[in-house]
């Protein structure tokens, strides 16, 4: 590819508004384009590595026996009426009529054609198992995308479905999926990568695991033992809380005065914020009347995806309880009985007793709680966020709180599609079930961004070979001398039957040359001057590490190709 | 591939209601399944020929400086506000509106997003010319989706987009691209197809080609000279009446009575369909008054087509005139004056005398007609269909009119878009203009279908080597036996590392199994079985041909290679 035709532009400044370093160096290299809010084009060099980093994805499905089909984008109402999905899943999914007032909807993900395809075509239990994937592309309308290839509103997804006659064969077909999607990421040259149990949301089903790249700019938070293998998103990540003993004493009210928040309130009475007894007040959606008080010790926060699965609701928001008869900064656990009230104590309180919490009444605190005497709730669940260098779950030892991009996911569905759509299959015993499925997906654009993230450096994009754009970036200095152009052409055409090349033709200063090969991340530049024709070199500069190499150009090709290897 | 694990089922009958060969096979040999009217699954069989068209079609696109982007399924209004097609599409775009009340649309082609893709990234002349393309999801809300994969909502496409600084530059690119397209039909298999010159319609611009494939379930009418080089879909074909002479003789009315069609008179009259004029009234959709009238030899047929572009609008439709002061049967254009009426000649009543018309009377039809005596029309024009065997308009030689399917069409749009989405390079003399574009476009499925249409026999599909999901059929027969099946799982590994083998491992009757491996259509069959085993033999059967031959084991691989060379 002669770089002078190359549709793309390259940019020196970080466009305003643009925080995450992928998203600025896709813009800024020219691999992407804005086209709405989350949507966006693909230019050239994008592409290439998209369509590479989908081969490797296709080996690897294809490996473990996956048959590779194309659902539609777009489908009928009904399909999605009999799994319940049209009205349980919301504003995400994009619903429109047709010209014949039908209800349609774009796929966001694709379990019900999955079923739909397999249905009555898979019949007999000695057809399983069976694996079907797509490459395709995805629209969710997400209500908040970020992050330019992080978050979107349209990309292009590999989604797997499996179907199998017993939970023994899912899992250990799982097994196969969770190997082939370690050694995608491998393959694609990712480097900190992990895999962790999930909750699996609205997909249903049992077990779970999302791989994540551990890089700054995720936006989940992982909770990761230092020692052993224990991680999980802190969505569901089991918090043990230290354990704290505070001297028994009767209890008492305390003039507290202005003093409200935990901060407030500890620091007046000279107290560790171990010593308080949070809460923190959420509405549920569509019930108005109910409030939820979640009590939790003061050095903790809740975590509001235990809290939402804990009360089996789609959503609750920290609530405004000025209109209730709620004391706001002075509510209490004690004697705080109402029928509009759901109250969750959270394990971090279990058993204490010499605590401080709201009286339920203008400027006054109770000093001396004791949980098991004063308050006696019906049970302690973990509703806490895990802090960092809180104790592991399974070893005890500490835990430490990394962000990460989750660039897949895999699920064990059971029937939570087949028995509602009416999958069945029959077995060697005649009667007939509904077979067992999994489901295996990830987002290539995501996984591109994530590679930027993980592997740039403040130049700019460091590709791995594997899914670079172009292997080489030939990059004649002073080709507005004629002599020098014609060895570059000549090597150009040359190199082209071995590698794929990007060939820097523009005759552009030496540094806006060097600054583009590596703002755009090619693996292996190849630099010919005046100078380095003078001695027959040329220089070979690898981007991952800087290292430098003059090379005779008669043995040019050869360095290369070892150069070039994937490992 | 193990066919036990295939998915996919095999049909015996054409399900009710399909009628096109292509359709029925394609469901028949397990390779697609409906989802909704005019939305299918492809199934692996399908996704794998898909994919090698994919991959042609991409080498091709490549071979001309095609640069692979991708743009987005989903676009917001103002893209498609900026070129007017927002609004002057109708219904077979699909609109929605998002979360935010943005009105957005799902793509049924790219030409905004092109431009919006190259708009500030291409901006100086000698970064021209460039193509960009995709291979995607379209979506097309059809009024009248039908035969299977042939006319459908949802498709995978594959379309280009050309910018250049002049029109000659465009004249140029288009050519190569007219040679890559001639390229990609001929190496997926396509025998009988032609390129013919095609009204642009809704894409805007000059000229246009589209690509036919001659086959019976086509639903374009295709006028073609027998002798030379004229080619053209019936609705822009020029019409050559041939010459008729009737004697010249005085208007008088004759009493027809109740003789209104064209037959009813010319039989009352005892005279040719040619010597009377017919009358064919159009309303014209959002202009209630007005009525187009269209006069036509009486032997021909008004072409809608051609009087849409004349009139310049979207379109008309035969109307129902009871309510007005014209009389249904015995309309003629002597004296026919009315401001709502819209008066058009077709070319073959130039000149003409002696001619039969209605007389505007009940009962009555006029005699002796002189067209430029009685009507003296403005002008004649060309809005006739032609009929088998009227004379070529370049060589006089007799036309033919044949069923095509369009597979393809490349357009030249000059700045339709360019212009109004104010998309503007530099030039060398520092002016600004807009750039002038090509687009070519070829649909996925519609090539698969297309060529199961043109190949298939009476046993089922037959694939050409090129695009075959799998090359070889691999067909042990009393595979229950042990023995047999130890042969044929070795011959399977074997075969499998130098040819994508189907291995019909499934333990049934040597019919059912020959039948299937015909109706799936794989090029070449291996047949092995007690009888050929005993002599180290395979029996080897060319699907196309039927011709059979029996190798000797130890020859079989050597034998497949030369077998399934594509040329």
């Amino acid at each position: 590819m002669r770089f002078s035709k190359l549709t793309g532009e390259r940019l020196k400044e970080t466009p305003a508004g643009v925080s995450a370093k992928s998203h600025s160096l896709l813009l800024r290299a020219g691999y992407i384009k804005q086209v709405a809010n989350g949507i966006y084009s693909l230019l050239p060099p994008a592409q290439r590595v998209s369509l590479k980093i989908q081969a490797i994805i296709r080996e690897e499905m294809n490996k473990i026996d996956g048959q590779e089909v194309l659902m539609p984008v777009v489908m009928p109402r009904e399909m999605w009426d009999k799994s319940g999905r049209y009205s349980s899943i919301g504003q995400e999914m994009i619903r429109f009529k047709d010209r014949n007032d039908h209800d349609m909807l774009i796929g966001m993900t694709h379990e019900e054609a999955a079923v739909h395809l397999c249905q009555n075509v898979i019949k007999s239990y000695d057809q399983l198992p069976i694996m079907i994937y797509q490459i395709q592309t995805k629209v969710r309308d997400e209500a908040r995308p970020r992050a330019g290839l992080l978050r979107v509103k349209e990309f292009t997804m590999k989604d797997a479905y499996s179907f199998h006659t017993s939970k023994e064969d899912l899992d250990s077909y799982y097994e196969r999926a969770y190997d082939a999607y370690n050694r995608i990421y491998k393959r694609i040259g990712m480097k900190n990568f992990v895999s962790i149990s999930s909750d699996s949301g609205m997909m249903g089903g049992d077990e779970a695991h999302e791989f994540q790249l551990l890089v700054d700019a995720g936006e989940d938070n992982l909770v990761i033992c230092s020692h052993c293998d224990y991680k999980a998103n802190m969505e569901i990540a089991i918090s043990q809380p230290d354990k704290v003993n505070f001297e028994d004493k009767k209890l008492e009210e305390v003039y507290t005065g202005e003093a409200k928040s935990i901060e407030e309130v500890s620091s007046m009475l000279n107290i560790s914020k171990q010593q308080t007894i949070k809460a923190v007040c959420y509405a549920v959606a569509g019930e108005k009347e109910k409030v939820i008080i979640a009590f939790i010790r003061g050095d903790k926060e809740v975590n509001e995806a235990k809290l939402k699965k804990l009360l089996g609701v789609e959503d609750i928001a920290i609530t405004d309880i000025s209109n209730s008869r709620l004391i706001a900064g002075n509510i209490g656990c004690v004697s705080l009985e109402n029928e509009n009230i759901i109250k969750v104590f959270d394990k971090s309180l279990t058993g204490l007793k010499g605590m401080i919490c709201g009286a339920n009444k203008e400027c006054y605190h109770l000093n001396g709680v004791n949980m098991d005497r004063d308050v006696k709730p019906n049970e302690y669940v973990d509703i806490a966020k895990v802090n960092e260098n809180e104790l592991c779950p399974i070893c005890g030892n500490k835990l430490t709180i990394k962000k990460g991009i989750e660039v897949g996911n895999i699920f064990k569905l059971g029937t939570k599609y087949t028995k509602p759509m009416e999958m069945t299959i029959s077995m060697p015993d005649g009667s007939q079930i509904n077979p067992i499925m999994g489901c295996y997906g990830i987002g290539v654009g995501r996984c591109l961004a994530g590679i930027v993230e993980e592997s740039a450096d403040d130049k700019g994009i460091v590709w791995p070979m594997s899914i670079a754009p172009w292997l080489l970036y030939l990059c004649p200095l002073r080709n507005d001398n004629p002599e020098i152009e014609k060895v570059a052409d000549e090597l150009y055409e040359n190199l082209s039957k071995e590698f794929e090349v990007l060939y820097d033709d523009r005759k552009l200063s030496a540094g806006a040359k060097l600054t583009d090969s590596e703002l755009m991340g090619i693996p292996v530049r190849v630099v010919i001057s005046p100078r380095s024709l003078a001695e027959n070199n040329a220089e070979i500069t690898i981007r991952e590490t800087g290292e430098k190499l003059m090379v005779k150009l008669d043995n040019l090709c050869k360095t290369l190709k070892e150069l070039t290897q994937i490992k």
